[in-house]
């Protein structure tokens, strides 16, 4: 029984790491199709969500089906508990990226981001893709060194975010309204991400450690 | 024992209900502090904030010890899931009235909102309350009709945030880049208002009816 049990919480581990592999793909792809304005890309970001979703809605049940099964304690349950939640945020950073996808392919075959801002995105871009590289990482070895690296990229995502209103609102920005729409929103969109992450990351080092911080979460709102 | 728990259980549905209250208050003070350029107001509503997100934490607590405790199955087990997911629900609902609060007290002594939108805003403003109140609402007396008429005020609140969007791209649009991203964001944050509340609604129609629809929270994404 307990065997199973511990078969069962190291697949839920697996499976959580395999998630945040299609969320790190996901972003990847959407901030290429974005600079680059790939329109089948940022296609393939759109349509590859749903599996994300499926896989969320497949650890919640089994998540749920451990608590009524083993009714487990402890660290156990702490674990359960975090698989919750991490798929929770995986899910809304899949959605990120597939929102960061729906505004390119909205603007195709135009740029969403305006020549000058591309080099914000491209920014912005890198620093969430090593977010979500290093949250599957840390997801798959537990090296908490890794959520340290991911706030100081979440610390950059929301300085880059301040960037993009400063170009916003500085007396140069001539962009449509359009652009300062999707500038604006694409900002958020890359923020929240970032946020998700580093909660993902919180939810780790406490599993891990048993400690958590007095803001553990409070980051990702 | 089982008196105990049936009355924890109790208790959490109460909590949950008063946690909604406190929602209900935070947006409807942020929107007339939108609405009004009221300053104080815009203050109280970001202060409050922290209350809620500690009725969160207090209820993600009490839950794990339930669970820790308890080893509940069938629709206990249910029951406590749910209150997880619907705190985390409302949590982000306060969030969203602090935000829009945030983006008032910014603009003091200005009026974030130019007058051409104040209307659309207004009825946002309207639309996002009475989905607070009947979600405070479902959570104490479980009416499932409410769940309708949530969703249909959920729907409401998309199609004015579409509006924004076709004012803002419309030729006559004459408004600063300011003004702009505050409309952008301020019709997204009503927006996500709206799904988060579908999304606490479908979970107590789950609850109650044991009967979930293929796109269960899929509606706040």
């Amino acid at each position: 029984m307990r065997d199973i049990f511990e078969a069962e919480l190291t697949q839920l581990g697996e499976d959580l790491a395999a998630m945040s592999r299609l969320v790190e793909h996901a972003i990847t792809n959407a901030g290429i199709a974005l600079l680059t304005a790939d329109l089948a890309l940022a296609e393939s970001v759109i349509v590859d969500d749903a599996a994300i979703d499926a896989i969320e809605a497949d650890i919640d049940e089994r998540c749920v089906q451990l608590l009524a099964q083993q009714a487990p304690v402890a660290t156990d349950l702490r674990v359960v508990v975090s698989s919750l939640r991490v798929s929770a945020s995986l899910e809304r950073m899949g959605d990120l990226a597939r929102h960061v996808a729906q505004v390119a392919r909205g603007r195709y075959p135009r740029h969403a981001v305006p020549q000058s801002m591309a080099g914000t995105f491209a920014e912005m871009h890198d620093a969430a893709v090593r977010v979500a590289r290093r949250t599957s990482t840390l997801l798959t070895n537990r090296e908490l060194a890794l959520a340290e690296s991911i706030e100081a990229d979440d610390d950059l995502l929301d300085e880059l975010h301040e960037d993009t209103f400063t170009a916003l609102l500085g007396g140069s920005w001539a962009g449509t309204p359009q652009e300062t729409i999707d500038v604006t929103l694409l900002g958020r969109y890359y923020e929240r991400f970032g946020d998700h992450a580093v909660s993902v990351a919180k939810r780790i080092v406490y599993l891990v450690t048993g400690v958590t911080s007095d803001d553990l979460d409070r980051s990702a709102t």
